[in-house]
């Protein structure tokens, strides 16, 4: 498998990183993932925005702009031949002098194979523990999970499958996923603040919008415990449904109807994406010296 | 310059990291970091201890145990040759096949050229900037300086030397030091909760104890501007004075008198140590396969 750094294709195994590479020395570093379906990089502009927004909170540059960076993906795409994977963007405060100072940041970009969930996963839904806690930076996509990971024996020690992060009453995300509730009044509900802003997330906001009312604002613990419906969304899972959180079933503990309505619009979404990708496909050039060339 | 990395000694200019560690992919990481002075690693043992309860908080597993740390420790400090020096202890989460789960730990030890501060920094003292944060697992020494080092431009803005964090109206710490105050009643104080419990804090309290009254408790915002004296404390700086806070001056807005006193006996005790060590360097064994060879 090939993979990217800062100047050309190497393949990943090589693709290593100087300790003095403040990712390593500070936890000094930014972030992006997004999945490819039939060869197609979902909403790849999207994650490409906000992986420069990260970029641009840490002060870290990236050193191809965003067009150059999204040819170096459809170049990725097409040297390694997975057509159902995950790619992750990377960029790090660098190579440090004194451990401390960023400088010129690396850009590192990887793909490995992935399937997406099963729908049996989607039946089943998961169960959430809420945990006192809020990221550091959330709205910018930054490396660090420490204690997202080091929580791992307390979600299972709960009977648990992830934790829902909240502070001063108020609900705020999932470890890598966004939160939604709907409300007893069939009103679409999801944090505005203190948030990574989901690109599913967004979608949901913006493609539930047109059928259905949406709320932007804070959610309490306790509205939580009494909702008609929860779910999350991230880029692996698209929706997954809460069915429990700390022990308390949500209604009657299955997959709600509009959680299933909201990931069929995801879904249908995603397809018309990668249709329409198709049709542009012979616009994109790959990324190389000359960066004209086709892509296939 | 030489470096250990896992089981022996490389150049430190190949000690790379491949991109699937979890310290570059989730900031999954500690460390710890001490001085020598004349070849002597200072009070090594400490943090070396502190290093494993760090590890401990990420479960993390170091492949060495303490003893076999420090002997690493030596060895380095012999094949480099560096007398007055920094030395870096950093163990990882390891490669991980999905990008988030632990592996095994990966330990590089590497060591730098250090001079401790000239007389005129002390002379001079810092200026603070008090700045509402409270670290990730603040008790674990991990890799997580995000907002540290995103703050340096506030800080420059400011015309400070370093930021004070608080929450909930009682300081903590600062980026990379331990925060002490005394009182108008000649009392030592510093916080005891939610902060990195340093080794030189821990020097302070426990020599500083002989000659005054110490206290750790919380300390008010309030208490602080009002404080007679103010300083901080780490292995790279001992003791540096504290003149001012959020542009309010620390009593005259120079260095105190006590602040002063307890730093020479921390450079009395550091003395003491490092005439203690090398009276002990023949009992001291090197990392090796054997493990026994004398040091010297």
């Amino acid at each position: 498998v090939k993979a990217f750094f800062n100047e050309g294709f190497i393949d990943e195994k090589n693709a290593c990183l100087h300790i003095s590479d403040l990712s390593i020395l500070r936890g000094y570093a930014v972030f992006d993932f997004f999945r490819t379906k039939d060869s197609v990089p979902l909403f790849v502009e999207a994650h490409i925005d906000r992986f420069f927004q990260s970029a641009a909170m840490l002060n870290l540059q990236p050193g191809h702009d965003k067009e150059s960076t999204r040819s170096i993906v459809h170049e990725l795409i097409r040297q390694n031949g997975l057509a159902a994977s995950g790619i992750r963007l990377l960029l790090t405060g660098g190579y440090s002098n004194d451990g401390y100072t960023p400088s010129t940041a690396n850009l590192i970009v990887t793909q490995q194979p992935f399937e997406f969930r099963q729908a049996s996963i989607f039946e089943k839904g998961i169960k959430l523990v809420t945990f006192e806690h809020h990221r550091e930076l959330p709205e910018a996509k930054t490396t660090g999970y420490v204690t997202a990971i080091t929580l791992n024996p307390f979600i299972t020690g709960k009977g648990a499958d992830d934790v829902l992060y909240h502070t001063n009453g108020s609900v705020s995300e999932c470890r890598r996923a966004n939160f939604f509730i709907v409300t007893n009044d069939g009103v679409l509900v999801t944090p505005g603040d203190g948030v990574l802003k989901g690109i599913t997330r967004s979608r949901v906001i913006q493609l539930a919008g047109g059928s259905m009312d949406v709320e932007v604002r804070k959610i309490s613990l306790d509205e939580v415990y009494n909702a008609a419906e929860a779910f999350v969304t991230s880029t692996t899972k698209r929706v997954l449904p809460v069915t429990a959180i700390d022990g308390r079933k949500i209604s009657d503990g299955r997959p709600g109807r509009i959680t299933a309505m909201v990931d069929e619009i995801l879904q249908e979404n995603e397809e018309a994406y990668i249709n329409h990708e198709f049709g542009l496909n012979h616009k994109i050039s790959s990324y190389g010296p000359a960066n004209h060339q086709p892509l296939r």
